[in-house]
Formats: C-alpha cells, structure tokens, sequence
C-alpha cells in the first residue's frame, strides 16, 4: 500500500491498541472489568446544560450552521475574561481561539511553529497524542527525562536545545504523570524559551482538577506573555463534553491567524453545539464544576490510601493529580506485558508506561498509568485489592 | 514570530478573506447584499432531524462521550450500504470511517499518502482547502489546467506524473467549477492511477445535488477499488448539518488504520450528535433530500437563464452544477479587484477567480465563482441584473 513513511512510523492510538487486550475475555459478574486506561467522564453533562443545549438544537438556527474558523465570538470572549481573571493577566478575545478538542489545538500550534526536521522538547513520560503528531509530520520529538516527583528540569532542557528546536511543550496537571508542575518550573521554562526564541506550550487540559487554589502560574500575568507562551485548554472534563469537541488555544492573535489556516482546512469551525455548552458551562457551572473537583480530589486521595499499603510489595506511586496515578510496579515482567496480562489475570485495563516513552528508555517498562478519574471510592479499593493479589515474578 | 515557513506560504482562508471586503461597508435595504461567496446551508435542518437531535442530547449519554475514532458502527454500516447500492459495489462498514466533516476527510486521507516534497496532481480551478492542506504540508500541488467544459484530462495528467507523485484529487460534482465529471472521464483516471499505482481520491461532496441519476460513476462496483480509490463524503449539505462538522472517507481498511493514528490526534472522534443526525438524516430523509435536490437544480436552471442575457456583454459560463457557476468575466480588471468593486458597487460578494487557481495561470484573474445554492430565483435575478449594470471597462 502507498504510504506516507512518517504515517508508517507512527505508532497506532494506545487506547484503541488497549481495548483490543479485551477482545475475546469474558468479566465475570462478580468480578467487573476495571477499565483505567482512559480518563474521561462517563456521565454526561448535568441536565441544566443538556437542557440547554436541547434548546439550541431546537430553536437556534446557528447551531447547525457554519461559524467562524476560530471560534464563536461570544466563547473567544468569555473565556479571555475567565482566564484574565483566574491569571490575573490580560487576554484579549482575539488571543482565544477555539478549537475541536485539545489534541486540535496541539496540532494546529505545531503546524504553526514547526516544520519537517524540526526539533520538539517533551518531558517524559509523554502524552502520546503529542508524540504521534510530531511523528506524523516528521518532526523529532526530542525526550526529556525528568527529575525528582516526575518534574521537568530546566537546565537538563536547555542541554537539549538546538538550532532546531522550535518549541517545549509542558502538560500541566500531567497526563500520565498526574504531577502539577510548581510554578517556579514553568517560570524557569518560559525564561528558558524567552532567551532561546522558542514556543512554550503549556496543556492544561486538567486545569480544573489541579489541587491548589489560585493560579498555577504567573506567566500570562506578564504583559508579554504572547511572545512565548502558547496556552491550550480543553472544556471536555469541566463539563463532560468529551463526545462534542471543544478545547482552545490561547496565543498571540498573530500566530491564531495561522492557526486559521490550519483549522480552517482540517475543520472548518468547531461544531456549534459544543460550544454552545462550553459557553452555557462558564456562565453557569463554576458551582457544580467545583464539586466535580472535589470529588476527584477524593478519588486522588483514594489512591493514595489504598495504594499505601501495596508499598510493601514494592509497587511505588511516582506521580499522583487531576485524573492519573503513574506507578511503577515491582514484577520483572515489561510493562506492556504485564498490562496485558492484568486484563486477563485480575480484569483490570490500564496503560503501560511504554506507551508513553521512547523504545530506547529502559523506565517505561517498569511503569504504569491508572486513570483513577472514572472510579470511585470503592473502585480505587477493589482495583488496589486485585494488584495486591498479581503474584507475577517480582523483580 | 517563530513561524513554520510551509504554514507562512499556506494562503489565508479565501472565505474569511472575502468576509474582510466588507468591512466598513453598508448595504441598503432596498438593495441588500447578495451574498454568493460561500455555499453553505443558511437555513436549520428540517424539524424532524432536529427533535431527534434534541431527544439524543437530553436522553442518549453516548451522545456527549467520546466514541471511536473511526466514528460509531451503525453510521459507518449503514453508510457503506447506502454507498454499496447507490455505486453497485461492495463496500464494507470497516472501509468506512466518519470524520470531522470533508475537509478533515480529505487532510486525513492525504497525511497517510504523501510527506513533504512528495506531489498530488490537483485539476484547476482547484479546491483551495486541498491547495492550502498541501501547502501547509509541504507536500507540491501540481496544478492540471482543464480541457473543455472545465474537465481533466487524463493524458495531460498522466504527463504531470513523476517520482514523487503519490495521488490525483478530483472533486466532482466539481467546486469551484459546478461541473459533473463524466463516468468515462472518472474511469480513465483510475485507470491512470491503478496503472501509476498512485491514489485516486474522488471528492463527492456535492453528490447528492448530481443533475444525473444513477450511479455518477462504476469505480466502485469493481471489487478491486479498494487498491486505487478514495472517496470522500460530507453529510453537511444534504441534512444541513455543517455546524456538527460530519464527513466521511470510503477507503480499504488498511488505509483506515492509518487514518485512524490521524484522526486520533488531531480530532480523537466526531462529534456524537452530527453522528446521530447523520444517522437519522440517512434513515428518513432521503425523500426530503430528493425535494432538496429538485430546488437546487431549479436554481442551477435560473443561472442559466438569467445569464443567458449576459452574454451579449461577454460574460460567458464555464462551468454551472451543484452549489456553483464558475464564470468568466467580460472586464479589463483582475478578478480579484473585480470581486472586491462588485462588494462596495453592487453589493455582490463572489469569490475571484484568483482564489482557485495558481498565480502563475493568468486564467484565474477572467474568472469568478458564484455560489448561487443559498439564492432562490428571485435572488438570482437581482444578481444578474446587478452584473449586466456594471460599467467597468471591458478587455
């Protein structure tokens, strides 16, 4: 088959590659599939805002039609005022751009500031959506491992940049490390970029569940943030809209008119209905959303707990926030082995660390990420209860 | 501003472009604007679909989750039964996948064929979304001038096919051109391809507005299709769904894999609810669709006789069909500063020639596009009344 050779070295969607694990086993009654290899809600939104979104499909003719590439005017602007506020910076509605989903928006800032044979900065353990579009564009995504509690350090980052080197991208809380980068570390990376002429991207996909109060950082307070920093964020977790993509990206209203072309072609506009309830969401679920937080501020300290006691059996939790626990585990058995056979020993599905690091770093083998979002208390104990029954070959 | 050079010479979006010409503009209302630069529904899809779109929102939870990337199973099925009838063919659910609108299908399926420096045989006037996809990826448009009735022909493409070229892209019902490629025309080009082995990709967005009945050509009824043949669809235009954002490409199943690792990235799955009003469009709406196609090419009757006049001033239709008449004009000025007086003289907004054509072929700058599908009758009167008033000086 004809075939682009970036496209034939990109690696298939981990998630779809990990329900194919399932295919052909049976869950007993008594003993459910425990699936934490994705973190996405599986409720839909609350009925104020399906109600909401009813209404427009109804009677608002603009819901089915086209709207402006980059976004209805009414989102941009509100969330420029959100994110000023929470930031204590200044965004103005044409830094907004919205977009199909968060991976969109990462897509359409790289086409922007990369091109073929260009060089990407991404801390491991990765996000593999970011991995497979550079690959796919023949971009080389540069690895950084990280320091201690999974953070990125800034002078092993420096020691990585060339004349290539376009832009370093942070996800921040993490996904799958689940850390939440101190501030000080993203100051650290935006001076870095700053001195460099590069992009700094920053994911805040999981924003909404970050335990600390306030804003994670001080950088779009600076006047000159648009220079460097490149902001993605996406509405599918606040507000349970993963099944309507719509995310958003918040740079210079300089670089969103190249983003334009790209969302132009590969989109068209992001589809009205998502952001008719992204839109009905900030204006009237801060409440509801802060609940949902809390909740999973629970299941994260839920973790912690029933995971406590699995130290003794070596297993260790390197990273722990918004909606994922990255563990290594104790067995002298890869990673991706091993998650496999996790769904047919003890019926619990979860990613391996491979999917998340290049071939050529050992550490992967040894890790796992849970995806803790979707269980609840009794969940987190009963999938700790079955690890504590693997009686695999330790290490 | 740190700016990928490919994305620097991508052109800006034409639509949004022209949107610009009017600014600062009024138009009165004994004379209001005659908008026909973009062919787009303007009006919301029929009661019906909407109630089952409303139902879904407020009582289907798949409706706001994420489904596969490929898009949901009952769609992907029940539109390879449509296609397998409607083409004599055999088309299998799993040569199926629905993306995020045509467009989408179109970057998708290009990203599994061609990496930069590689080339794609485009007929012009061309489709500017596939010139800027190209462009953004590095990948040359190898633009193929038309013979008579604006129709490609195969031995001049065929002497365009070097090395690097890995497909030719027809768009028929054609945009900007209106024409319908003939079934002959469409099977010398496979053969071409198959003979090349290079893709064929076959843009049907407008196909359910063909003037023809039956089948629009036989590719797919040979059961080899799958090795040469792209087809792409968009369900926007026949249930006036464009802002769900829901298309589709029709390819073997090795290449949807691919386009999966693609679609995941930058998009990661459909929105559910233009899925689902696709679904109901395809099961209940086909005599609704039919009443739909008999307006348009009501319309497409009164362009031609509306026009028929003009032509004693030289204008002079080139090419009239589904949402568009792809005109030439009779004046001594570059389409481009035409389309831009006929805004501010005659408050027509049309898009120039200009825009579908490399700068290199003079033939763009005798040439406009006119997307008459939102004008009725009366509308398409006043546009040719309108265009014989003009003054300008002639060629």
């Amino acid at each position: 088959m004809l075939l682009n050779p970036n496209m034939a070295q990109t690696e298939a969607p981990p998630v779809m590659e990990a329900r194919r694990w399932m295919e052909g086993l049976e869950f007993p009654a008594d003993r459910p599939l425990i699936n934490v290899s994705q973190a996405a809600p599986v409720d839909p939104p609350p009925l104020a805002l399906r109600e909401a979104m009813a209404e427009a499909v109804l009677h608002q003719d603009a819901a089915h039609l086209y709207g402006p590439v980059l976004g209805n005017p009414d989102l941009r602007a509100e969330l420029a005022a959100r994110f000023s506020r929470a930031y204590g910076g200044r965004i103005a509605a044409d830094q907004v751009a919205i977009t199909s989903g968060c991976n969109q928006a990462f897509a359409a800032t790289l086409a922007t500031l990369a091109a073929p044979g260009d060089e990407v900065i991404l801390p491991t353990p990765w996000y593999f959506n970011h991995k497979m579009w550079l690959d796919m564009g023949g971009i080389r995504a540069v690895p950084l491992p990280p320091g201690p509690g999974l953070i990125p350090q800034v002078e092993a980052a420096e020691a990585k940049i060339t004349e290539r080197t376009r832009a370093i991208a942070l996800v921040t809380p993490n996904n799958p490390g689940g850390v939440e980068y101190p501030a000080e570390t993203l100051d650290a990376f935006a001076d870095l970029a700053r001195r460099k002429g590069i992009a700094l991207i920053i994911d805040e996909t999981y924003r909404d569940f970050d335990s600390r109060t306030g804003a994670p950082h001080g950088l779009l307070a600076d006047d000159t943030w648009a220079e460097t920093v490149i902001q993605l964020y996406s509405f599918s977790k606040a507000y349970r809209l993963t099944g309507h993509r719509v995310g958003a990206v918040i740079a210079s209203a300089a670089r969103l008119a190249e983003i334009e072309k790209f969302l132009d072609t590969v989109a068209i506009c992001p589809a009205q209905l998502g952001q008719i309830g992204a839109l009905w969401g900030l204006r009237n679920l801060d409440q509801w959303l802060a609940g949902e937080r809390e909740e999973i501020l629970d299941r994260r300290a839920a973790i912690e707990e029933y995971f406590a006691p699995l130290a003794a059996q070596g297993w260790r939790i390197l990273g722990c926030g918004a909606y994922f626990a990255y563990v290594e585990h104790p067995f002298a058995m890869a990673s991706d082995a091993l998650a496999q056979a996790m769904v047919r020993d003890i019926g619990v599905l979860c990613l391996p660390g491979t999917m998340f690091m290049p071939a050529s770093d050992p550490s992967g083998a040894t890790q796992l990420r849970i995806a803790f979002a979707n269980s609840d208390r009794a969940g987190i104990k009963a999938l700790a209860e079955r690890l504590a029954n693997l009686s695999y070959q330790r290490r």
